[in-house]
């Protein structure tokens, strides 16, 4: 037994089944070790930018860690986007980085750099492996640190003699003890809450994080209905449950004036899972917090609290009915004619079946979707929650490997999808229902957004050049087919709703380029 | 005049009129001053990767900076890797990277991270703007570090608010005195190398860096043919020369055992240029240095010295004769029959045309054109210098923009391309004369023989599955056509010859899946 067999046999008594990986030399006794100690299912991807997003999106929808094995510095770099993005999920996630032998190190040989440096600011826990004996114990303490309410990245670095020296016959899974539960909110506090509420002044809670599964809304609407309060949900949500039946509270807007605008006349804003609100970025003359001027900030919960019960409590303490109809929005009709964000919007709202999950990385190209989805059959959402574009095709694909019965269906921009669009290979190789929808509209849109909201009312010819997606115009259905995924291209609502029916009824990936 | 606008005039003032770049919102008053201020060419890419791969190749062979604009942390982050590379080849890069405002940072919005920690692995200089009014002498600095030799990675961060406040209208160029040159190595240090080479005892020098010029080679070939000793080069030289009519010296062999074998029997291994030889990775009962037991190591010129200058007052020391003729190579038959690594390498030996730039990604399929190149007409050869893979198509397409006149040729590894294969469209954009050669084996060939060399005689149904790059094949006429760039595939030696011949005489880029 070596030290990488110890690491596999750990992972394997912890449940860690699943390793999204693209490794190199200094993996490669892991990789033996895959072999030699079954248990645990190896992905490959293209790129480890894949990997990540792949293993954030396992970890949202079956919540619980994957492993990712990725190749010293520069294998790690390739991911950290969707570490980052993975890291604002607060998703459970244990990366393991291949690292030159100990004895190599000083050698500074050519793919030698810092990788606690670049894993640090992603990683809510980084350790360098020191000997193949404490390997088994290392990978223990990994998979109980990424299961830190509320859940977080880990990373542990692993020279490679470590992996190949012998270690002790080992197999160490986290104790209980060692994985802390979300802690409670004590009934003082949501007595508190409950007493703020009572009071019939203007109140909004934003809800985030784990109070957005089904439980947590049911309990959210019964606040509601006693309380009269406002809801409102965080505006990138790692996982929320939506659809007919379920709560669908507003989202808070993206743009600071009009998130300030949605959250005006609230005195109380009441925190449940979510933290207190901040613009997305910093524009000038607007200010970084999101709450209004004289409006009382009273958290009920944090992200690693138990959010849900605190929810069902302060429910209960509000004499709250035990129950609450979510009335049935208006059916979408189904669209036909042109093509537009509403009547892709309607085209999925209308073909999604029950328990589908949507990565929803549309950016511009998705807005009518999201205030239509609440009459869709009840399905996941995973939005884009760091804001570090490329997320979704690898978020799918995570999610699909986690959830095989389950359909995935990618909502996601052109611009976005470019950047980690290997993903679309690793689901033909693991014939994974993922069926990407591909809103092309030939430019990074927000950004001549963000430059008309800057007082550019023409765009220059270098922004132009910065911004737009062609010429030459992307092949979608040329580079979804290079990687082993069908591929159509539609011109109409009607096209989109006949080619959708079919993708959604054809086992493994699909591709529709929707031009916009 | 606002501070990004500063910016971008000390740039234009500085000569640096070349931009790589993939902006978000951050990012805006920087391109929007790309408009006002006239100078700067802004080349979009899908993926940041391309972006600091394709500043590695521009500086490689422009010898001077271009820059590149990437948004926040996570867009550093998908630059690393390549940013790794030209660390590795001291290439001078100058990267601004869009931050949040100053007073935004404290909020801790979803894409803030520590940018420092992320910059500092892959950089020989980091500093964050505090101020518009400091930008334009930030950008000084930053592009006088670069230009530090032997050149460097320098970082530059600068908060939006520092772009968009007002600033006093400047254009600061790095004065002369900021930049210093190459150091001359002194004479007494020239002597004393020159004293252990006329003793005739068997010495090696180990050529690298600046040393791989037309220049240096010819120095360093007066220098063998007065005392005798043998030339080896770097194993990947960020630039080499090479070609008929130019010393072709062996290379330092990849896989330690050879290159201990490769350095045997030298009692002195003179360093000129090139650092002292360690392995790529560390193996079990294989020593990190590469320099054989009781060789004495002396050092010549380091890679930040003048070694061109210091090569040749050694030769003149050593009253070596003023010319010294290479032997033409025997030319390399023209290929028929079916394609292997040997009539890819002879097809290209035999069509690239004199002054081609060839970017060498090919991994193991790329050892018998290595063998041939001295045969072909005068080129320039660049390698993977940092061993961070998917270098080649971006590092082409930098280098392309920098010789508009010269052909580029990619010679690529399947896998090794896949992880940045966005490069094809700025390729495509931008009308490069960059040709790809494909060669496509289907697999991470160099980790199946590492299994093997780990004493894995039969590969393990998991290690196929993490080093096989098929099922599903690559569709590569599909994915360059995608990326708008036009592509064949070819399946004998002859059709290979047929097809690079005209894509060697078409202008814009081109790509030639060679299956091998």
């Amino acid at each position: 037994m070596n030290g990488a067999e110890t690491l596999v046999r750990t992972a394997v008594a912890a449940g860690v089944d699943v390793c999204f990986s693209n490794p190199g030399t200094t993996e490669m006794p892991l990789v033996a070790a895959l072999d030699s100690v079954p248990g645990v299912r190896p992905i490959l991807a293209l790129f480890e930018g894949v990997c990540t997003g792949a293993a954030d999106g396992y970890a949202r929808m079956a919540r619980r860690p994957a492993m990712t094995l990725l190749h010293l510095g520069p294998g790690l770099a390739n991911g950290l986007a969707n570490l980052h993005n993975a890291r604002r999920a607060n998703s459970p996630l244990v990366n393991i980085i291949g690292d030159h032998a100990t004895w190599h190190r000083a050698a500074d040989a050519p793919l030698a750099s810092d990788i606690v440096s670049l894993a640090s600011p992603m990683s809510g826990w980084v350790r360098a492996s020191a000997s193949a004996r404490m390997l088994a114990a290392d990978m223990a303490d990994a998979i109980a640190a990424s299961l830190t309410p509320p859940g977080q990245v880990a990373t542990l670095i692993v020279p490679s003699d470590c992996q190949w020296d012998p270690a002790p016959d080992a197999g160490i899974a986290p104790q209980r003890s060692q994985v802390e539960g979300r802690a409670q909110v004590e009934g003082p506090a949501i007595d508190r809450v409950a007493e703020i509420l009572r009071k019939k002044n203007p109140a909004t809670i934003l809800l985030g994080g784990a109070a957005l599964d089904e439980r947590g809304l049911k309990a959210a609407s019964r606040i509601a209905a006693a309380c009269g309060c406002k809801l409102m949900t965080e505006t990138f949500a790692a996982r929320i449950e939506r659809g007919r039946g379920i709560l669908s509270p507003a989202r808070l807007p993206y743009f600071p004036e009009q998130a300030i605008e949605a959250l005006s006349g609230a005195q109380t804003l009441v925190l449940a899972g979510a933290i207190s609100p901040v613009a997305f970025f910093g524009y000038p003359n607007l200010p970084s917090s999101l709450v209004p001027k004289g409006c009382e900030v009273k958290v009920l919960a944090r992200p690693e609290n138990d959010v849900v019960s605190a929810l069902e409590s302060l429910a209960d303490a509000l004499r709250a009915p035990a129950n609450v109809t979510v009335p049935d929005p208006a059916p979408i009709p189904a669209p036909t004619g042109k093509l537009t964000p509403a009547s892709l919007g309607a085209a999925l709202v209308n073909l999604q079946p029950e328990g589908a999950i949507i990565m929803d990385e549309s950016a511009t190209s998705g807005g009518p979707y999201g205030a239509m989805a609440s009459a869709a059959p009840p399905h996941s959402c995973l939005a884009l929650t760091g804001g570090a574009i490329g997320q979704g095709l690898p978020c799918a694909t995570g999610g699909a490997v986690a959830c095989p019965s389950r359909r995935v269906i990618a909502l996601e921009a052109d611009g976005s999808s470019l950047y980690t669009i290997q993903a679309l290979w690793t689901q033909a190789r693991e014939s994974l229902n993922v069926t990407t929808l591909l809103c092309s509209n030939r430019a990074y849109r927000i950004l001549q957004i963000e430059a008309a909201r800057a007082g550019h009312a023409e765009m220059g010819r270098n922004t132009r050049q910065l911004t737009e997606l062609a010429p030459p115009e992307i092949g979608w259905v040329n580079l979804a087919r290079g990687f082993g995924v069908p591929a159509v291209r539609v011109d109409s609502a009607d096209g989109l709703m006949k080619e959708l029916a079919r993708a959604l009824s054809t086992p493994g990936p699909s591709f529709i380029e929707v031009p916009l």
